[in-house]
């Protein structure tokens, strides 16, 4: 058996703190404005993808968690996969041109991929995995293909598949600069500050029970460029004076000047999808239930100790440092019930050792303010809250050894589902 | 005894279509822009107040819905009897100076009042009563005065006791005008259409029940003046357009304009609350489920055949014409099914005939497009929607015969509770 070309990679989840919503060019994914993201931790979420290029393969394949779906089906799939094999094809031609013999030169644009990718959170968790699954699939491509491109011109090719997919290119804090050009060549993701630059900054994801179906992202935000009377001053004026107040408070490592714009941010955001016609609204009477606690704890505390933020559907992200999130902690698993029949560790799973026991969540109240506060709000219906995934800022995606890959030696699935 | 100086009137409820938020001065309530609202009938929603001056009075009293209430407690309480009374005042002063003998000029300006108010309408309703409240108390003291002031003249004095009260001086349509002037003499209300002009316009009021209590709208709307970063796009660019659009809907009957303008102007509305900061959040799961409902209604009717617009709470305000009416009592009556324990003739008292009996309500989908639509659409949870209350364009305050009175022979209420 002949060298195997293939690649294994992890890439991670990003949750915005200045929004995207609304495109320029929907067929580049070319935002109205830029926006701005927090790396989370890919111990807690990632995508793990193997793609393996063969001449032996007939005709490219993908499985996601286990499942073959038809890799043509997707358009924005097969730009990542057809812009990607464009690259390797003008490094090929390159080194043919730099006097590399044409037999030394490994024809893998020409060749077929198998592409198996799989998520470390179940789905029902309803978080958005196309930002992970894209800067997955694209890091693994970049790396068979031993692309000469730095990581930003990479996250441009993540970017025509899933436009916040950029972002989950890098670690730590990521700007999507919106660019000019109509060809997108600057609309890509940079680097504000990595992962280390702000060590005590965590995340809560409070995964909501949600009814209703959500409107498509795609669809909803080009409904708001096209009818929200109030759209265009936030592109036009306020999402530049935040992108800089928010790269701003990052460099200083200024917690309440960070919160307060994201939770601002997360607000218009709502707000102008509000003001599309029909209206568009994503939050449930349990987000809004937890961004008034938000508002509630920071009150107690005296200072903005605790942001809220909200993507596409009712979901939460709490942003707070490392030391307000034991009383966070208790006050949400408190506040919010879990379900009878969840296991507290299904429910919150307790990565960073809050609780000595997973029993004690939702018991346990250690500060008296923080307790007093619990008492007032009370408690909300039990399971409107389905889980709490805490995590921190994590690092950009990772190449693993080929003992991770998820293919086995005829570059099928290890895992496959029927 | 000697002759009773007394006055019965009863004033209507009015709902907002295009949104007064905002104050541009507070102490004289001088709005940030202009509104314009429709009357609705005194048959099922109006308040009922009766004022008698007497220099057998020792104070001033106030009575509401058979409670003494302190009538000093209200700052702007006090400002309306207190504008009124100098107008009185003037109007003796003016007698005078015309000749007419001191001893023919009666001296109510100097005399205490009785103020007894009730509303037709339970509290339980949920409904905004100051503006039909503060109404009603300027037209009996303009009748018991006998001021020579016009109703928009007068409408000034209404809304120095409760801004939107001033569009409850007239029946039909009503525009309160901004104004420029820093006194407010030009901030007042004028009627667009009276009632005749639209008979086919009637409302449904969706009272849904709310647990979380609700953010005054005097403080709310003033936090969103100096927080919101959008208002003043609103104030500045989209209110003085559609206000304009509006009247010329209006003019021509044209529902479908009418219905656009008023549910774009009520999201937007909830939209700058929510770009607050804090947020406010006066729609709740039912307020958009109604919202939702409607949307798919017109859908299915192939053109905008229904409205709906929220105030400062969750309760929904349906505007249709009367021959979309049935089809929408029965959806709602269907989707949002009544608490068992409620009498269907509570949840809908059906003053117009909808259903032959009240056990229909809920049960009978005449239209197959309709009866489709709740079929997949399904029943809410029960008790959400409260109740429903079905009217249609109103007339103005209305002066009342003495034997509709509020008060007995010595003045003080016929019907008290303590």
């Amino acid at each position: 058996m002949g060298k195997v070309y293939e690649a294994t990679v992890t890439a991670p989840v990003n949750i915005a703190v200045i929004k995207y919503w609304g495109k320029r060019d929907s067929a580049l994914i070319l935002p109205t404005n830029s926006s701005l993201s927090v790396t989370l931790s890919q111990d807690h979420l990632s995508t793990r993808t193997t793609i393996r290029a063969s001449p032996d393969f007939t005709i490219d394949r993908l499985w996601l968690n286990g499942v073959e779906e038809d890799i043509n089906a997707s358009k924005r799939l097969v730009n990542s996969i057809t812009t990607s094999r464009k690259l390797r094809e003008a490094l090929e031609e390159k080194q043919k041109q730099d006097g590399i013999p044409a037999e030394s030169v490994v024809p893998l644009s020409q060749w077929k991929i198998h592409v198996c990718s799989e998520n470390n959170f179940p789905t029902a968790a309803g978080l958005a995995s196309s930002a992970s699954g894209y800067a997955a699939l694209v890091s693994a491509l970049g790396t068979l293909y031993e692309l000469p491109q730095t990581t930003s011109e990479l996250s441009r090719v993540a970017r025509v598949g899933s436009g916040s997919a950029c972002r989950s290119m890098f670690g730590g804090f990521v700007a999507w600069q919106a660019g000019m050009a109509d060809d997108g060549h600057d609309s890509l993701a940079v680097q504000v500050a990595d992962r280390q630059h702000w060590p005590e900054l965590q995340a809560l994801i409070l995964v909501a029970s949600d009814k209703k179906k959500a409107i498509s992202s795609t669809a909803g935000m080009q409904t708001t460029v096209e009818t929200s009377s109030l759209f265009a001053e936030r592109v036009r004026t306020v999402v530049p004076q935040r992108m800089e107040a928010m790269k701003a408070a990052i460099a200083k490592r200024d917690f309440e000047a960070f919160a307060e714009i994201t939770m601002r941010d997360s607000n218009q955001f709502h707000a102008v999808c509000l003001d599309t016609y029909p209206p568009i609204s994503y939050m449930n009477d349990t987000s809004r239930a937890v961004a008034g606690l938000v508002h509630a704890f920071n009150s107690a505390r005296g200072r903005t100790a605790a942001a809220y933020t909200y993507d596409a559907g009712p979901n939460a992200v709490i942003y707070a440092l490392k030391s307000d999130m034991r009383d966070l902690v208790e006050l949400f698993t408190y506040c919010f019930p879990r379900e009878d029949n969840i296991l507290p560790d299904a429910f919150y799973p307790d990565p960073f050792g809050i609780f000595d026991s997973p029993e004690q969540a939702g018991h346990r109240l250690t500060d008296p303010v923080v307790s007093k506060l619990a008492s007032t709000v009370g408690k909300y219906s039990a399971g409107s809250v389905r889980r709490i995934i805490h995590t921190e800022v994590g690092d950009g995606p990772r190449v693993l050894p080929v003992s991770q890959s998820l293919l086995n030696d005829v570059g099928m699935p290890k895992r496959a589902r029927e």
